[in-house]
């Protein structure tokens, strides 16, 4: 396990290196995780290119968040048992983030710790979900409320997976590339603004600066004492849609809540952190021109029961991270309730 | 999380030392993780001796093996959740090696880990538990299938609180002590053998011995993938009897599934790595009189069947920690099928 560092692989030489690590023989026995979309489309393919597979386990759950759960990890708990993992087996996640959180879980508390390899399959995924560490399971509708840090042996980075994905999947990604604009790199955003999200799917390039800004912010403070806190950009609010959407059983994407998020922390950034009105029209013309595909209701009093149950919050403050200007934010800023109330009672009216 | 190090205090040392980080206001809520038995026995002496708990809150779970389970550990979770810990609250696990192994891992796991503090109870928690940051729950009859690797903030050693335990409880305990000499100390083990451990609980300079022992070799090896494994004497054996009692519903203290394991591993020893007879009639003998206290039947089909799931196994090979000399192990010595069903049976007669 190495905490601090996360080895990424594009391509075809990610496939390379799992040949390699198979072909080593450490790994006498190897399961997959993957749900019904992800074992067909992903799966299947990266299977035609490896060699070398002496004993393998397919575990396939269903798609969607509701994998996510407390139980779905006991059943896989179970499973790993039933057929035998052991200390030198491996786990292989093939998937979108829930997979991938899911899995790492799975695979970090199975006898104290066996080895993973991701392998991100939705453009969220591998742009989030790819750097950090973060494994974590839902408990009912709060949001990664169980999980720990550690991280996978590498993650592989294969772009035409992302050729599989639904429409709204891949627009749901682009919310965090948009976002790792915002918080860290004002030409990378004005670079993303330009690009027909609605039309292609990024290319390696692209996702590859993604990754580094994330990398970078992550591997100044690991455990999220500090700097790292700055990728929570929209998470606050965007959380509590999210946690919504999940109790009431909606499809709402994580991309979009959090995209809904920024609209909403953008607005508190200029109130608090003095972002400049223009920079904030332009991030939420932007933004609403490509996440209005999914209306959302909700109620302000249920919002602010989730906000205040933020991860982040700490001693009853509410922290949020905001932003200074496009490309640049601050964590740790406390929000008071009446302006989140007064704020969720007019996105509400707009929306 | 310091993963390598642990910090152990005695007595009033350990009290002081609470005391200081409750009084330092680095967190906000304290949770305390009992059972009825410590709740009573130690919880209440224990608040009596602290200052400065602004908010507090008792989890209790039932006495006895079964709390270590998935379902109750789902409960906590939930209610850690519902009572509102966050990041900055503290977990003080009151109790014996079920506490403080189910607490270790619910705090590790809670919004990916919150500070944990540990006060072990009981004679074995105290020299087994308190040093090697192990955390874990069982997966139904799967001894510590599930758990991660996580050191408490630091770990109160109460000599008094050994004062309350059942007499078996007290006993229970002295098997890992007994296993510490064999290992790797030949002087505690002839001390031990003059000690009249069913009529006192140990000193705190006997336990504190215990733990040197166990946190040199921990020390060397903290993820347990070399000589970490020479504490695993006795449990190849031992785990697969408790295993039994915990599908059957028997109460059977770990210290005398231990001390069955030490009895059988050492006529491996004599075997595989020339265990002299003189030390294994002498190993026998002396554990033969302590823990001969409650009769176990068992098939040896089903114990095969546990030993065979082992943690420490790999790659289908049998892998068991034995004995040179009395103070003297080795770790992963291969031993075979045929030789443990011999002794299973051989064991079974003389039962």
């Amino acid at each position: 396990m190495n905490q601090h560092q996360s080895k990424i692989r594009f391509d075809n030489e990610a496939i390379k290196e799992l040949n390699e690590l198979l072909a080593a023989g450490q790994y006498p026995k190897v399961f997959f995780l993957v749900d019904e979309n992800t074992h067909q489309s992903c799966l299947i393919p990266l299977l035609q290119n490896l060699e070398e597979l002496d004993e393998m386990e397919i575990l396939e759950v269903e798609a969607g968040e509701k994998s996510k759960s407390v139980e779905v990890l006991n059943q896989l708990w179970m499973a790993m048992s039933e057929l035998k993992a052991d200390r030198s087996s491996l786990l292989v996640n093939v998937g979108g983030g829930v997979i991938t959180d899911l899995g790492g879980f799975l695979a970090s508390t199975y006898m104290r710790g066996i080895d993973f390899i991701n392998f991100p399959t939705s453009l969220l995924a591998q742009v989030d979900a790819s750097v950090g560490g973060k494994t974590a399971v839902n408990l009912e509708a709060h949001k990664n409320r169980i999980g720990i840090f550690n991280e996978p042996v590498f993650t592989g980075i294969v772009n035409d997976f992302l050729d599989t994905l639904p429409e709204l999947e891949r627009i749901s990604g682009f919310a965090e590339m948009l976002k790792h604009g915002l918080i860290a790199d004002q030409s990378y955003w004005k670079e993303l603004c330009e690009f027909p999200i609605t039309e292609h799917y990024p290319n390696s390039s692209l996702v590859q600066r993604s990754i580094e800004i994330k990398s970078k912010i992550v591997k100044s403070d690991f455990r999220e004492s500090g700097p790292r806190k700055l990728l929570n950009f929209g998470h606050s609010i965007g959380h509590a849609f999210e946690s919504i959407a999940l109790e009431k059983g909606i499809y709402y994407p994580h991309g979009f809540a959090i995209a809904q998020g920024m609209i909403g922390e953008s607005i508190l950034s200029s109130k608090y952190l003095n972002l400049s009105e223009n920079e904030m029209n332009s991030i939420n013309d932007l933004i609403h021109s490509i996440f209005s595909k999914i209306p959302f209701d909700f109620e302000v009093e249920e919002m602010i029961g989730y906000i205040k149950m933020d991860k982040k919050n700490e001693n009853g403050n509410l922290n949020f991270s905001l932003l200074k200007s496009i490309g640049e934010a601050e964590f740790n800023v406390e929000v008071e309730e009446k302006d989140i109330v007064s704020l969720l009672k007019f996105l509400k009216t707009n929306d």
